[in-house]
């Protein structure tokens, strides 16, 4: 199987987040990439060990036989000499709007998995990030890389955005139902719950360990950037989407409750069969016929699993997706992506 | 201040449940209730030290120089020989349905923490609950012990039926609503989170430590047991209802999340207008004016928080109240009721 | 019980951190002392509700029918118009310095939980803590406020310095055995493990909730602060004492395993007879002559438990001490030395 | 890289337990072994779909377009069709006594993860496992597998003694320092501490979510039955031992801390020198020279990691070892016997 895959190289940008490292963790076993260079936007002057960085990949690359990858603060220099051809952007969305079309410009092509390049329009971006959009010019050819729904646009695509672990799970489980016409397009609810990695690693007094621990809340009520990118991928208006993300205490892993009101006809064979057809050709979705998913299901993973029950008397369904928010929700999928991209099974390296 | 109490003998039983042994703690320190005995229902054949049971409290009646209350296996006996005038029934329901009725025939009041009478019509709960109820001769005369709406009841009360956790915290954010015919009717969702005492201390694989660390799920989707009874008291229609539990990995706490749509005129000065006249006289009811509530706010408190949100454009409030499961979920809101109805302050003992 | 008790007047410093939350908690019920002010050493410029400092206090007083007590940033005139008698100081080494010689030229008592005055020779202090002592004038009549020990000199002390945590349970383990001679002067190894609480509220990566939450680690090997006030206090050379801290996932709690090389004759019987008559008159040390605690046991009380095993066959032992880090390794352990101080019972207002 | 290997068929016994899944999920991406079967000797009277007793490895095998293994019952009749050459017992020590003799006897080379064959000497089993051992025959061929030590005796071994997960860090630790005879041979005590999952899937009081979350607990102190198991393959008498085990409530990862008297002339740099040399050729051992290790850096690696402190003026040491408990303290280190008994290198598929 090995034998079809060329070796592209390719570097990270904010190798030192959560998102970060499992992409380095995930590249140091792929058939079909190389990692060139591990580029933080943080603190380091110079060069520094991958063990600085990520402790945990320490030893990794050793047991395979294959030199670390060199750890440099993000330049022009270290990507140019790193000779790459694509590159994954796993920095905040203000690093991305300045770093992606410098990439691009020299030629690479880009798996963006900040918010930078979700929205077509600029103005959705500048109205929920509360900041102008300072590479509009790139929006146009950017790819939403959902590739349950973009498939077929990735193998050209030179700019992709990955999709929010948020939206993620949201999409996995409206898109289909809005895609067939089977639900009312008013009043969809979304009550989602993720783990604290979610929020990246900047310390804040909510994420410290004595405050989170035994603590659930909610948060961004109304306000999540989330809410416009699930609903404009999804097919319906923003403001008919309620979306209510809820921090949990645990490291990794998101679940998202769904509330639709059904159209006359779909009963919950009509709804599995649209499930399982929707999906049939996505390798990282997996629809339970019977029983629900959980978190222990998903976490370390890169699926995201679905099922779903119907009210008993009225045309109301609810549907729990979830995924781990590193991998899913970030990591893996922007693998997908790239895989798609190069030519490569969608879940090449994945396994 | 502790003059106006006399001091009754109280019996627990189900002294060594997680609920049970909350109640022990609070009644350890209760200005007007004395602890006469402590039954299980449980194991043990003869007499228990209480640190057997709770062994938490090992140590606590020393320190405010008292005798340990005697810990019995449940009987006739031990009930008589306690002299007591109030129980408390922190037992399942089909030992509350035994239990209750002797209690109430030798003259005991009684606060059942269980399922057992809190539903009017027997019918109810034999759909709900599975089985036959055998003690339907006393639910006339039950008072549903949510004081924040049946206060004035409480006083006269034989036999009270304390909520269940989730209602407890489901029933704060809907009933001043649904009373007030401020929201629809139909379609409310209330999507709950709970940690695990919630389920009680059986050994049950999804609540053993490894299963349950790091994991969430949704159950009991359209089935769960205490859908009509937050029905019923808020005052709509069951089928109206969609509650989906979500179990958390944490051990005590209660988050629930309700969705509604608001009718033309209520905005959000009018809906926290609404929430603070309704709880004006609640003594463990805190309305948050601005920022929402978390776990963290309410964990070993006797107070059920809420908070709210509504759309920027369209009539619909997400409402977000918490509360400690085994205390305003259970074992605290039993001592409002014990309070009220033995003419104690609602909150007395409870600070 | 209550009638004897003058209600004295007392002023936290610190009442932001979680042991000087614990404080406000402790004295909202306490029968012998009137809090007349919370003061923060922090962030605010202006007086503060209390709620904003600890959000978990609000509606106490309230439920209590009496007023919140006022939340001042610290200064000579807060402290002037508490007109206190009694100062608690639950601040960081550097600001107990200088806030300890202000408070007690002012005429107030002084409970110190710093590590400032801890030791009678100042140069110790500088060494650990690697600064300047700058009052070691009150050193010569500071208490070292371990009641186990020291309780006959509470009651005229101006100034008392609470023993740190760790120090709290490895004393509670070594001491009663360096006093009877039971044990080799040399080798002395305490193996200590605590929650997340006892590193405060500062933010710090190793904090974070996705870097501590499933981890555990050692620290301070060799070089940990509490070293040498262990050994001081338990009367033996700091160097023939080995302490290990760890840091463990969870928010209050600590256990150290202790472990020591018996002298000839001292059997299993002979250590449970000393340690119980050491502690017979400690009515917040429990000796368990069966089985060993953990921290369920302990936390959210003001115990300190004890428990050991002797080995077979070889003269040594292992003794298992526990505690709530922030509280009788902190804010209870306060208040009993305050309850002395003051002629009160040692535990009142701890059960 | 690939081209080296040849695919041998293996079965695993114990399929469902937390080890043998960790077994199925390396294995379904190892290079040289192929999973013919997998058998549980649990609850199923007949065969079931992987995803049943392993839920996180569903879909892992369609994803790398193989056909799941099928999962049987545990019969010499399963053994028989699955046509392996070798069988992983991750089942408790009672099963393995039973079918490592019959798999043994129909050809199967073994690698045995319960305690059964850890000890030539059968009553050092049967005193400290309680019971008789009725496999005594096998005893004499029996490798104990730690490649740390044994790498040479494993390529011809038929059955291997996996080590238990504290003695794999317990060993790491203290054997190249009595090899070397740097330490004093008596007094050594080792402090571990453990996540659930070491305690298996099995249900109990102390493993359910609510008794363990926010607990941490010492057990078994002198009685463990890892202590004889260390101190034989450390080389030192099991009195000269003290080991003292904790749970943890955490999931994987086991931390030990080991503390030792050194000979004279043992300074920092002869102790790393010492370590450095015991494992240059160990792939899966890594010696920390500054800075100590902990549970995020080795949970779900195959890694056993080590740091340890001389004490400033005395001739001691602290060494910490880490590991997760599952992986080198079970099913990698079982893999790394099992590769280098088919002359593969050690850490094939490990990485």
């Amino acid at each position: 199987m090995m034998n079809n895959y060329s070796s592209r190289r390719v570097v990270v940008l904010g190798a030192g987040g959560y998102a970060g490292q499992e992409l380095l963790r995930l590249l140091a076993s792929h058939p079909g990439f190389q990692l060139a260079a591990a580029c933080s936007s943080g603190r380091a002057a110079g060069p520094q060990r991958l063990a600085e960085i990520a402790p945990g990949l320490a030893g990794v690359f050793r047991l395979r036989g294959e030199p670390e990858p060199p750890c440099l603060p993000i330049s022009d220099e270290a990507v140019h000499e790193a000779q790459a051809e694509l590159a994954f952007l796993a920095t905040p969305h203000e690093v991305s709007l300045e770093w992606a079309p410098r990439l691009l410009a020299a030629g690479l092509r880009v798996v963006d998995l900040s918010g930078a390049f979700r929205f077509p329009v600029p103005e959705t971006f500048e109205r929920w990030y509360g900041m102008p959009h300072s590479a509009r010019e790139w929006l146009a050819q950017a790819v939403y890389g959902w590739p349950e729904k973009n498939r077929g646009r990735l193998p050209g695509a030179r700019l992709v955005a990955n999709p929010g672990c948020y939206a993620t799970a949201a999409l996995t489980a409206l898109w289909p139902l809005i895609e067939a016409q089977a639900i009312e397009p008013g009043g969809v609810i979304c009550d989602a719950k993720s783990g604290a990695s979610g929020a990246g690693k900047g310390l804040r007094e909510d994420l410290h360990f004595v405050e989170l621990s035994g603590n659930c809340k909610a948060y961004g009520l109304y306000t999540h950037r989330h809410t416009p990118e699930i609903a404009l991928h999804a097919g319906m208006e923003t403001e008919a989407l309620t979306f209510t993300p809820h921090l949990l205490p645990l490291r990794r892993g998101l679940l998202a409750t769904s509330y639709v009101r059904l159209r006359p006809g779909w009963d919950a064979a009509a709804v599995l069969d649209l499930y399982q057809r929707a999906y049939q050709d996505a390798p990282c979705v997996r629809i339970h016929s019977q029983g629900l998913p959980d978190l222990q299901m998903v976490t370390r993973t890169c699926f995201c699993d679905l099922g779903f029950r119907l009210h008993p008397s009225r045309p109301q369904a609810t549907i729990v997706t979830c995924l781990d928010n590193l991998l899913k929700g970030a990591a893996s999928q922007a693998l997908e992506n790239a895989n798609l991209m190069c030519g490569y099974p969608q879940a090449a390296g994945l396994a």
